[in-house]
């Protein structure tokens, strides 16, 4: 795949907001001219799938302002400074949610946004999960819900899962519930 | 939900870069608090799943310079103004691939980044296809393959196709081909 790749000329960060920042590069394309190619500075992230003793999935409602809609997610965060996923997803559980889990399962990564940010999200599966105490942080309305698995992939089917993090690990419970992925 | 939701205290476009846009909100939260919020602004897209009379899809492959990494994808682009995403629909397909098609099949709409873009892709599964003319926008470098579809679903698995709207491309395709959705 080396003939479609591009070289870096230039790389400079040109937007500092409070939460967004913005990387500017030039490249030249496999056709020898310069482009200009703009996008998100992203730490990374972690989403965690965490399966109860009762077969549920504990979720979360949250209000996402970009959308201006409440979303039905599973829980995830970005990662902090030099943290591995696997702590950020155990610390995320904890924060949004109150669980805490024993067994943790790396599935897989994904690229969300491959057109304007280098955001990569690591999935997690948790089991054996107890209820411990949460610690939301400043700023954020979370409401925390059991969903059946089932149930799950008929929302998602309906068009009421339409966030891709979480609408990716709804396929992904499902294939490991069927005992087709594992 | 409502009582989840935030209210817009004001708004304005803080950041116009040669393709980004970012807006910055000031936005009364549930617990009457004013936070800022920041989010890529974004005219929504469309991806389409090609499925050709032999069986197999029609994918591309694309160097993304926000990830740096060549990836496997459905064909997708951007909505122009004023555009329906089934019209994008069409002219990616037939831009990006070549690729006409007489069937077209709406299967729903995902939110690929939440956290800070409003950027939503309504999903198309094309049929009935047959092959006319490429017509790349300048700029882009992207090479045709056929896939079959079981090989796109061992390629999600094994973390081969990370890219967001193609993994669940992938899935809807796999439960329609399966009988399961249609």
């Amino acid at each position: 795949m080396k003939h479609l790749e591009e070289k870096v000329i230039s790389s400079q960060q040109i937007f500092t907001g409070r939460f967004l920042k913005i990387e500017r590069d030039q490249v030249q394309a496999p056709d020898g001219k310069i482009y200009t190619r703009e996008y998100i500075l992203h730490p990374g992230a972690a989403m965690i799938i965490p399966l109860l003793p009762n077969g549920n999935v504990v979720m979360v409602h949250q209000y996402r302002h970009a959308v201006k809609q409440v979303f039905l997610e599973f829980p995830a965060g970005k990662r902090d400074a030099n943290e591995v996923t696997l702590d950020t997803a155990k610390r995320e559980l904890k924060e949004e949610t109150g669980y805490e889990a024993k067994d943790w399962k790396f599935l897989t990564t994904i690229h969300p946004v491959i057109g304007y940010s280098n955001e990569h999200i690591d999935l997690y599966l948790a089991q054996d999960t107890n209820l411990s105490q949460r610690q939301l942080d400043h700023g954020e309305f979370i409401e925390v819900v059991e969903v059946p698995p089932q149930d799950l992939m008929r929302y998602v089917r309906e068009g009421k899962v339409t966030d891709v993090k979480t609408q990716i690990g709804s396929f992904w419970l499902d294939k490991f519930l069927r005992g087709e992925w594992n």
